[in-house]
């Protein structure tokens, strides 16, 4: 009897334990969510992301009702690695919908629009914590501002392709100031961090590290651009002699993967590299191959990316927990930077330089956080000042929310205003 | 100064850590090793996964030239994931060309090439053992005969889809059998190992959980076939319903997963669901789906595979330690292992009942054990029969090289032999 149990544990087949098998089912019922909260979302007029988000809420709160079988899947560190690669293959496939030259012309734009959607949360996330924790000390308030620095550009850009719209002025603006304020926020949270480890520990913040930070991310964008869009045609050409099939596709994502990789190395995030390599490949690029004679590069990335992409979606409402919503202070400190976030990022609409441009549509595109909201309070959890730690538990809860609102109401707003844009244009033209 | 430090360091961006990155450079490695491997084995005229096999060997030794910046990949578990996943795909691929009428046709040969396939080999890995290791149990004898037993389909899948021959009667009878032969497999390992466990610890086996062993893995595969037949019609109806893009790309991979996540809790190999999965799976299944009057599940499927499937085939190759095939001792018992391997393998030729069916390529199908041959080894580590390793160090290490030799040598030999039987069958109708 004792043998027969120990064949029939899994200590016995221990051997045969491979890490993909746990993914299996996990990948079957996010993948399965995805599908089914995106049709209802499209049932209801509503993008299919925001059904991904809000399934993904749904099955990770079945605890809730005291179902706990799918609690692994938010810790599976396997899905997260796939939905990361979901929404590098994302940004990459919208970076490719744009080139250079047609980001250049949005380029003052872009700019300015970043800086109002840096500025302003700034100052208003300051202001919120001052008046709301007027107990902390000047540090945590400023950081809270930086929390809300961010964009993060994976919500607008799923939104923006699945409505065709990735080309279209806004979209390249939204995109553009997205990217430059992903260096923005950057070096806000490096100086910010580092005033405060500064102070922490009673130095001075040196002005070196800044600097390199900066020039870090800076260099790589200039370098990604310049040298990318003089060196691409050269090696792609050199790649298209290699005649098997799919060399189209695995030198796109070979380039792709190498500078989100980059990207990561000099303290941007992967999908910044990930919306760089899509922006640089220009159509010329791909004529070296003779496969591209039948299909695009981005004909094959589109099966890649229906598998791929609602994993990251799903996994995003999947770690909201509904639990943390129940304490009325966390709540009120969650409302008020929400707000402040929603109104800090409509400021961009005034940076839009173009005439034609929907400006409403530039704000809205610009609301969400996303991860880069959390990874920002991550940060701020591992910092202390006197003794303190400058993000709280509860803090970092209204962060959270804070990120859940910013991403939740994005998808529809945005469907929303840019409807009512081409509306308005057509009626214009009428 | 030690700010600056601080700041630059990568302990500061702790946060920011995702663990896609470092995932990002090895795929980017891999899928080029893969190409450029692929590319350069169909100009001298091999198969691209040989070309792959052999670039993935290249790289993982780099290290005995000097270079180890390599080393880290070989134990990357994402890229041992995603390479799962690959062969997963790829099975679900081959099967997806096959249905199971046409496999009951081939049924009756497939069941004997699969017996004799197991038997010739684990007598001769028997004798084997006896003859080159007197000093060591019978116990380790009769396991590395059932170590030769098993029969790894991913190479032999690979080679004949890349012929288009997945679907000949060779390929039927060779993809049917390694079926039975994983289940078969199974029986033997679980017979063995529980005959060592019981000796060790003088007891005696208990049938019952041979019985219990065998009885869920001989379930599976009929409940996957019959039930599967019979309900997947209405599944995928219903699946049909939810009009989005990629519905159906993502309930055949959903349907996939899932099989494959069973067979594993039988005990069976993951690949061996997910061939299940694509073989019940009739085309008629899919004419429910809108989107497949423009494109089938195979389209969807076909990018995803590309992106994949090489991936498992350069990391199978990455993991060969060409070091540890200096000592001449393991070498001889190498070498011992793979002939038995091989000429047991061909006694599956006389199980075929077909004519017309080339049975050396059916014989020569049969030779690779690839990751089953290694799990099997793995167990034998575990085990212990008076105070000893029933597979030492160096016979695992000769099992490896048995694993290498077996997977090297089958996609040249089965394109040799495919193509020959091709040319002769030309010429009798001519």
């Amino acid at each position: 009897m004792a043998l027969m149990f120990a064949l029939a544990s899994p200590a016995w087949a221990a051997g045969l334990a491979d890490p993909v098998v746990p993914l299996l089912l996990g990948l079957a019922v996010v993948l399965a969510a995805g599908k089914v909260g995106g049709w209802l979302a499209t049932r209801v007029g509503q993008p299919a992301v925001l059904g991904e988000l809000v399934c993904g809420i749904a099955i990770g709160n079945l605890g809730l009702l005291g179902f706990h079988g799918l609690e692994p899947l938010k810790h599976d560190t396997f899905l997260q690695v796939l939905s990361s690669l979901g929404v590098i293959v994302l940004l990459f496939e919208v970076g490719l919908e744009s080139t250079v030259p047609q980001m250049m012309r949005v380029g003052p734009s872009a700019l300015l629009v970043a800086c109002l959607g840096v500025v302003t949360p700034f100052a208003l996330g300051w202001l919120m914590g001052a008046w709301l924790l007027p107990e902390k000390s000047q540090y945590v308030h400023a950081f809270l501002g930086a929390v809300l620095t961010a964009t993060s550009v994976g919500i607008t850009a799923r939104v923006l392709r699945d409505l065709r719209e990735s080309s279209s002025d806004e979209g390249k603006i939204i995109l553009g100031a997205a990217v430059i304020d992903d260096v923005l926020g950057l070096i806000i949270l490096a100086v910010v961090s580092g005033i405060i480890t500064a102070a922490d520990q009673g130095l001075s913040l040196s002005m070196g590290s800044i600097v390199w930070i900066t020039a870090k991310a800076v260099g790589f964008l200039a370098a990604a651009i310049v040298v990318g869009r003089l060196l691409t045609p050269h090696l792609f050409r050199l790649a298209a002699r290699i005649r098997v099939p799919g060399v189209l596709l695995i030198t796109g994502l070979v380039f792709c993967f190498l500078l989100s990789y980059l990207a990561a190395q000099v303290g941007l995030a992967p999908i910044v590299g990930a919306f760089a390599a899509g922006l640089v490949l220009e159509p010329v690029v791909f004529e070296a191959f003779e496969e591209s004679r039948q299909h695009s590069l981005e004909w094959f990335l589109h099966p890649i990316s229906l598998f791929l992409v609602p994993i990251f979606f799903v996994l995003t409402g999947l770690r909201v927990e509904l639990a943390s919503f129940a304490d009325p202070r966390v709540l009120g400190l969650a409302a008020a930077l929400t707000v402040a976030a929603w109104i800090g990022k409509q400021a961009c609409m005034f940076g839009v330089l173009q005439r034609g441009v929907d400006r409403l549509t530039v704000g809205l595109g610009m609301v969400p956080r996303g991860e880069v909201g959390l990874i920002f309070a991550n940060i701020g959890a591992t910092l202390t000042i006197a003794g303190e730690r400058v993000i709280s538990p509860s803090t970092y809860a209204a962060v959270v929310m804070m990120v859940i609102a910013t991403t939740l109401v994005t998808p529809p707003a945005l469907q929303w205003s840019l409807k009512r844009a081409r509306l308005r244009a057509k009626r214009g033209v009428a």
